[in-house]
């Protein structure tokens, strides 16, 4: 496939002469100066895939081989019951964990691999296969077993570590609750100390505050960590972490009730469940107290003082949850775009170039406009995935790590980026998934070919680990308070007067980005021309337009909540107002960083064919992104519609350049052929 | 519900003072002048689901009634094997026929209800049910039926429409072919005409030409409208469709191999085949010969001598199909819109207004943005799918409906507006079903909340019944020719020359849009100023703007095709590059037509509140169209930057002024409560 022969693209056409009709209304898509001279590059597709690979290469093959292995659990989803698959499911989940694969994360002398990136790469890899086992997965190690790595101490780490690294203990992770969805320091657990017993007692006094969703938690879980608000002596603490036994050998322990969520629109080998405590007591020790202590005799200690901090630093040690599924939204787009491209240079419809023969399906410049941008972006989101898995690398393994006191401002831009990150790369699931099978037709309706399972498994992915509109008003209130306060903490009250009660011009001084706008500012100059004077292939173009657009919506969002406070509204009123401006400017923002990230991967590359490609696929995501927002840009003088035109053009070019690619594009994702199944949209053997 | 309580909306503030430090980036979205004096409008819900209703409120009646008594089939589906879950279908869409409910539109000396439009009213309404239920239903009477009655003649009408009617002959439409998906007329299937045996034999040449997604193949048809290319004396007389028994009492008849399409993302009620013929002798009368007869010595006569006009003439008759496909679309688009909105207003999150209570979910803007624009949307679909079902049932029911020689344009037309309808109206279905799961949040993962099933089985929607895409395609082609051609006729060659022969200014004059415009040029002035002159709330600027979109860009794609067929450039490889041009004039002519719709129902209505509301709903559907493709609107110089930005101000004043009506709006389309399910995102019985 790689090698796949395609017809040249149509012969050029000499430049129009401008039609004196309508002088000013003739554009041409067909004509393009750049074109001339332009030689298609090769793709080594060996190459591309190292390069995608990265420095995970091995550990990225490891899981490919195990996905290979266990590829019938493709089928087994069709074909199962619920129960039989659940079951299924977790005793793939075993197996993998039995090759070393599921446990990079955790310490070597509890059975782990010690290489956090490691783990990141492989939870990604396993993206290209079955999501129930992904999801599973993530519950089992990345949730349940980080939080007792990163929230427990040795105690804990000694009791469970070994155990549920191998997958023999099987764990939950019970923090969200029916009527707390994303506002977790609201939860209504309790976890109440009794110091005569040196025990507390876990209590939900209500439905709303039933722990919702929780996967492993409606078959298998023999243990949960539930996060409850710490009561002791009558004083509240906040939010806190606590071991709770709620099976043994299978059977449900007293004062715990597990009920099913019920069959899902995805996921089903997953069990999610909810659960109820009614006085489940436990000991003092199953606080997980890396960062707070309750002494026997019913003192609180903790070396973070302030109860707001001490809870938002101890979710922000779970933000590789985030990263992961992120990373897995992205490598899911990878599936279905190695599925929908190759069938549509294996599909023809309609006689088009020749009257005896029906035209290719990807040789029709819509058919191109749909998917060739696609892969564009995807390319950029992995790159700006590795940027933040190598953050994330950096900042649990570097010196001091997990520590209090350790770079508090590198775990917050991490946090920032790692939830902007995961929210651009589940909604590019979602989005490229669907058009995907809308590109497949009728094929892309049956469950062999994959579309099914991807859309369906995929879907909750922009609502769990953080709803995705949440996140980027979280990643919003960093970049207006240059990262004050703690990442999650989502008052939007606070927010609103923090922001009140500075002068604008300080608002938009303290923004991260302001820094980094100066530098646009010195690069091109001011006035209406200044579009006019770079190329728009020129990457330092491309990015003072994403950034400029960055500045001025933080500082737009700044003005409009300082004047609206100013004003005498009421502060919860005026964010309610200028919510999708918050939530523009977060997307604006991590927008900046992912081109900033393919363009600075490309410009690492030595010269050559692959450099070539790279740079033609940053264009077309670059064009791309500014075409899909330049309305924004010319209303605000950035943009002239004769270039905003000129872009729309040079998109349409950079698909025809990059329709001879597309194959080896996707080949370079490596997405193992067990894994893509459509045995007929693609015609294996043929 | 329909009095739901809502705080009111924020106070007003007074006028910004100009911010001085950045006079031209100060947009204020809390000020809008219009809201002093405004009065909320009062819904009455149950006079405005009448005006939705319309005159088939009886029928629709009917079906909710059915809806609710077999409501246990939306439980069914998750709980059953495909198997008996198919049988359940079955038996339920043979239940409803009992009460006459699908056989609306088939003659009354046959058990049906004769008449068209109630056929349509109460297929649309069937979508707030189980949707495999409903796509049964089309195929075993729309389709099947349909073929039955528009292509057969009294004969073929004496044998079957009466058991039809009743479900007690299950029959298959067999016209894809998985070679062949949108392009019919090149169908491999053929039917050989042996003139001794007086009979012809149906032969499936290859696999690609084998028929595929046929819905009721696999289990239940014992008849198959099968189309194949006619061949008589060696000689092809095009596609033409014949009636085939394929199974007796269950078996499968000799000759005839028919093969599961096995599980699919949705619809899994429906059972799809594929089907391949061997030699299968059916006697001469099969031919359904409303449009062509082969006498018993083997002499073809038709009335209609050019082959590619019999063709078309025949597929045009099937229009019903789009139609309903359309309303099943929009319909299936309320009943995630009446849960998710109604879900809102019970959803809090975060405090925001109170540091006690959080802030219901559609108090923000962000929520608002995301919903009630749908809502509008909605409605305005709504009222255009009922000038097409209008349209319809007017065409096929007037005086010398049916007959070949009725007025063709009027066929054609409704043939395209049927065709951009059913386009609109289905990604519209995938769009806001996408958008109220995720609206729900973890919530809307959960099948008994109904957006699974909901998502999954609306998906192939945007396919069936003609690819949205391809049928935009043929819209853009009738505008360009005014209809001149075959509605059907996708000849992308033919179509580039046709175009290619006209010197531009002729193209321009031919398109159907030109007189329309004309009458805009006299409205609005010309130059700079023409968009400032008209409020943005006047329905004749808003229609003026998608009028003026419409034709210029029916234009810029006509100079194209010419202009790249002028300069010798291969005709398919021009049309393959103005694509997306093309697409986007076809949507652009559709937007029109809905958006005069909805102008053109509201205006009809007396004074009073009622009208007040919907015309709120009716600015933010023109706005917000405006809006989405504000950006092609300044590129060609119809938009200034600060009106442009005055719209998306104006887009979310509305939204606070629709948001207290919502709740009404929605229980206005009448779903019965047993098909929202829902339990806890709906909370009944509080």
């Amino acid at each position: 496939m790689a090698t796949e022969q395609v017809p040249p693209i149509a012969d050029e056409m000499p430049t129009p002469v401008p039609d004196a009709a309508a002088p000013d209304r003739v554009e041409d898509d067909a004509v393009h100066a750049d074109d001339r001279g332009y030689r298609q590059p090769d793709v080594d597709v060996d190459a591309l895939r190292a390069l995608l690979d990265g420095r995970y290469r091995e550990v990225r093959d490891l899981v490919r081989t195990n996905l290979a292995e266990h590829a019938q659990v493709l089928l087994d989803e069709e074909q199962m019951s619920t129960a039989d698959f659940r079951e299924r499911v977790k005793d793939v989940v075993v197996m993998m964990a039995g090759t070393g694969q599921t446990g990079m994360g955790f310490p070597q002398e509890y059975g782990g691999g010690g290489d956090i990136g490691a783990s990141v790469a492989a939870f990604e890899t396993l993206a290209y296969g079955d999501l129930s086992v992904l999801v599973k997965v993530g519950v089992q190690f990345g949730l349940f077993g980080g939080a007792i790595l990163q929230l427990g101490t040795k105690t804990h780490h000694d009791a469970h570590l070994a155990d549920l690294v191998t997958g023999r203990t099987m764990g939950c992770f019970a923090m969200t609750e029916t009527g707390h969805g994303s506002n977790v320091q609201a939860l209504g657990t309790v976890a109440t100390y009794d110091v005569g017993a040196e025990e507390f007692v876990i209590t939900t006094p209500d439905d709303a505050s039933r722990k919702d969703y929780i996967g492993n938690a409606a078959a298998h879980a023999e243990l949960a960590v539930v996060f409850a608000q710490l009561e002791v002596a009558g004083e509240r603490h906040g939010v806190h972490a606590f071991v709770v036994p709620i099976r043994d050998g299978g059977r449900v322990l007293e004062g715990v009730r597990i009920e099913d969520c019920g069959p899902k629109m995805g996921l089903n080998g997953v069990d999610n469940g909810r659960l109820w405590f009614d006085g489940v007591r436990v000991p003092r020790t199953a606080l997980l107290n890396q960062f707070a202590e309750v002494t026997p005799e019913g003192r609180y200690l903790s070396p973070i003082d302030n109860p707001n901090k001490r809870f938002f630093t101890m979710l922000g040690t779970l933000v590789q949850g985030r990263v992961c599924v992120g990373g897995a939204g992205i490598n899911a787009a990878k599936v279905a775009l190695t599925i929908a491209t190759r069938s549509a240079v294996r599909r023809r419809q309609f006689e088009a170039v020749s009257p005896d023969e029906e035209q290719v399906l990807l040789d029709y410049g819509m058919h191109q406009r749909r998917l060739l941008p696609l892969i564009a972006r995807t390319y950029a989101l992995h790159f700006a995935q590795e940027v933040v898995a190598a953050q994330l690398h950096e900042v649990f393994s570097g010196p001091g790590a997990g520590e209090e006191g350790s770079d508090e401002h590198a775990r917050r831009m991490l946090e920032s980026r790692a939830a902007g990150t995961k929210a651009l790369g589940t909604w590019h699931a979602t989005r490229t998934i669907q058009e995907c099978r809308e590109a497949c037709g009728g094929a892309g309706y049956l469950s062999e070919n994959r579309f099914a399972a991807l859309k369906a498994d995929t879907d909750v992915f922009t609502t769990f680990e953080g709803d995705n509109h949440v996140l980027l008003q979280l990643v919003a209130k960093g970049l207006l308070t240059d990262y004050a306060g703690e990442f999650e903490d989502m008052d939007q009250l606070g927010m609103a007067r923090f922001v009140a009660g500075l002068a604008v011009e300080t608002v938009v001084e303290r923004t991260a980005v302001h820094k980094l706008v100066q530098s646009v500012r010195d690069l091109l100059p001011g006035g209406d021309t200044w579009d006019q004077e770079a190329g728009l292939l020129d990457p330092n173009y491309q990015l003072a337009m994403l950034r400029f657009r960055e500045e001025h919506m933080i500082g737009g969002v700044a003005r409009r909540l300082k004047r609206g406070v100013d004003q005498g509204m009421d502060p919860g009123a005026v964010f309610s107002r200028v919510q999708d401006h918050v939530i523009a400017a977060a997307r604006a923002h991590t927008e900046r960083l992912v081109l900033e990230a393919f363009i600075a991967r490309t410009a690492s590359l030595p010269d050559g064919d692959l450099k070539v490609a790279l740079n033609l696929l940053c264009d077309l995501h670059a064009l791309t992104t500014i075409e899909a927002d330049r309305a924004w840009f010319m209303e605000h003088g950035r943009l002239s519609s004769t270039r905003s035109k000129a872009i729309s053009r040079e998109v349409s070019a950079l698909c025809r350049k990059v329709r001879p690619l597309a194959v080896d594009l996707v080949d370079a994702f490596g997405v193992p052929e067990e894994m893509l199944r459509s045995p007929e949209l693609l015609a294996w053997g043929e």
